[in-house]
């Protein structure tokens, strides 16, 4: 069993990170691989009310376990299998079960705080964050929560202007100071996804 | 003899364009490869005075002669030689001699326009922006000038203020959305140099 390759992918709400890390993992098929999705590592919210649950701005810091995050890549990192938690945004809570993860030869790690959390980002082989532009991004986002979440666009509108972008000017797009590479456009962008494969395969010896 | 792969490297004047470039050469050692600047091919001045020549802004992509660097990458994707200009800051104009270059498995171009100058990006298979922060770059330029080109001090921060900083503004900075990758810090970017060479042996087969 050979040590994991780490890749963490972070970026804003909507930039294409969840893309970006499917579209790596397809093209590297026959290498051992997991996605890890920092959306699961909110907290706990169990002694809250829904109302309470509800309330919290899940797009800030605080509201993940992000020590845990870093403490299951380390048992990746030694061969060790992890139990990762399922976060549920119907229950604003994570599930009782969890999903085990054996170890694999490559993890990715996304999330709009990977490259943030220190804890988090030490652990990273290869630090990636996506950058596209916020308008761009809005527009996905509220797609997105339109159509597969099923809100409404002044909801979604007023929770963007809260939190959603304080969050990205103060914790998010300062981080990308700690980026190896920026991918523009996100999953869009062929060469890059190209440029990741071929060096993971060649971290791993596989071409 | 297989099709040369063509990197562009672009990026603002002090970003470290240059030592990525050799930094990847340095990396791919075995590989056929040359670098070719594009400084060489400002526009050939001979029948300017030399107080003309001295007033051009060379840091506008109208001072350049893109096209003939366009034809020459053209005519190195078929197998070809070309002779490359070489000009010189000290006199301000083109020498007359030229460097020969013959075909290569890998050709980096590097240079402030090599993603704002659409004829030569559409022949780049990898277009890399080098992304540094602006008073770093206004520290190396100062450096460099002082040191190497032994200028005065008022005269380098005259030219940054008149010509360098708008044309990266109006020309350079821009061309940044053309970009597949864009490496922060430029050449300590050990992470990013390792993921283009490894991504130039893959797609020559040679891992």
């Amino acid at each position: 069993m050979r040590r994991p390759l780490i890749i963490g992918i972070a970026g804003g709400s909507g930039s294409g990170k969840s893309t970006v890390a499917n579209k790596i993992i397809n093209s590297i098929k026959g290498i051992e691989s997991a996605i890890i999705n920092e959306d699961d590592y909110h907290k706990k919210n169990s002694k809250l009310s829904f109302e309470e649950k509800k309330a919290i701005n899940y797009d800030h810091p605080d509201s993940f376990e992000h020590e845990l995050l870093a403490s299951h890549l380390k048992e990746l990192l030694i061969g060790s299998s992890v139990e990762i938690p399922k976060f549920d945004f119907n229950i604003y809570d994570r599930l009782e079960e969890c999903e085990k993860i054996d170890a694999k030869d490559v993890i990715i790690v996304e999330g709009l705080f990977i490259l943030y959390d220190k804890r988090v980002r030490d652990l990273l082989d290869i630090k990636v964050y996506v950058d596209t532009d916020a308008d761009v991004r809005l527009i996905r986002r509220i797609l997105r929560d339109t159509r597969e979440r099923v809100r409404e666009l002044d909801s979604i509108i007023l929770q963007y202007m809260t939190s959603t972008r304080s969050s990205h000017i103060n914790f998010v797009e300062p981080s990308k100071k700690f980026a190896d590479i920026i991918i523009p456009e996100g999953g869009d962008n062929k060469v890059a996804i190209d440029i990741l494969s071929s060096t993971i395969k060649s971290r791993l010896g596989e071409i």
